[in-house]
């Protein structure tokens, strides 16, 4: 059996219950981006994702501003956050935030359809659709550090495209 | 009968409709919030909120940093989703983002224990819990601009604090 880390010892979660609970935020089917703009506040939007191992992918259309400012920051906040009708405490609802590079899939690349063949099986026939429209952008979201808010003094730093656990933060 | 407006014949909605989407979005009760830090990514949380006819109110500790970015911004933009599992088609999930000014509610302002029980009644017996704890802030939102997000080609441009609907945005 592992040794308890100091996350579990400080926190009183199991290393298990940890990560079921961050493959549970994972398992929402949108992100909400925060992008710097130029402006005085930042943008942001909500987009449907997948995820791979090497990293998160969504598919956007230019058209909203801050799809725009993405492409050219090629960085941003990213959050993904359960439902709040599945949520016991509202004060503490489950939530993963994180920083990321973002690189494009130009539309030629060998991957590219296979990524919208991946979209249309998880979030349906919207995808045959949108997949010819030139305005949509396939990005790749490469998490760098974040924070896995789980409740009340339960917020874990996680790191890498895997979010894996690193640390407990005592106030989150 | 009202004439029908601009907004309505472009999208195909009518007034009463888009009213009632967006109190929906409004009923909601969370909200998130993206604002500058001074870093090369915003930052993001969440945080429960309540509504006035005066502005938007949330009850938040600056132990999280964008908290603090928010009491030094005094500015931010902020948005309202509906939940994914209320959402019919997960492109186009229903959303409000507006960009406001924050103003603190000082502790021994009038209105700080009328604000602090009309969390309690809102969102639960953890606000007597916190309603003490001197990290925590009663922060006023007084939206500015927003759109409105219901559907491809279905987007409205928001105004003011009471979230009124001024004009179709035909992408956004």
């Amino acid at each position: 059996m592992d040794a308890i880390t100091d996350y579990e010892r400080s926190s009183g979660m199991s290393h298990a219950a940890i990560v079921a609970a961050r493959d549970n935020v994972l398992a929402q089917k949108t992100l909400t981006v925060a992008v710097l703009d130029g402006t005085a506040v930042p943008d942001i939007g909500v987009s449907p994702f997948i995820r791979h191992d090497d990293g998160l992918y969504i598919y956007t259309s230019h058209l909203a501003g801050h799809v725009q400012a993405v492409l050219a920051q090629k960085q941003a906040c990213f959050m993904i956050s359960v439902d709040e009708s599945l949520t016991q405490n509202i004060w503490a609802r489950h939530r993963l935030k994180f920083s990321a590079a973002v690189t494009e899939i130009p539309r030629d690349a060998n991957d590219f359809h296979q990524l919208c063949d991946a979209f249309a099986a998880a979030h349906g026939n919207v995808m045959g659709l949108i997949r010819e429209f030139s305005d949509f952008h396939m990005l790749r979201i490469v998490p760098d550090k974040g924070v896995l808010v789980l409740g009340f003094a339960k917020a874990f730093c996680v790191e890498n495209v895997g979010f894996d656990i690193v640390a407990h933060l005592s106030r989150g």
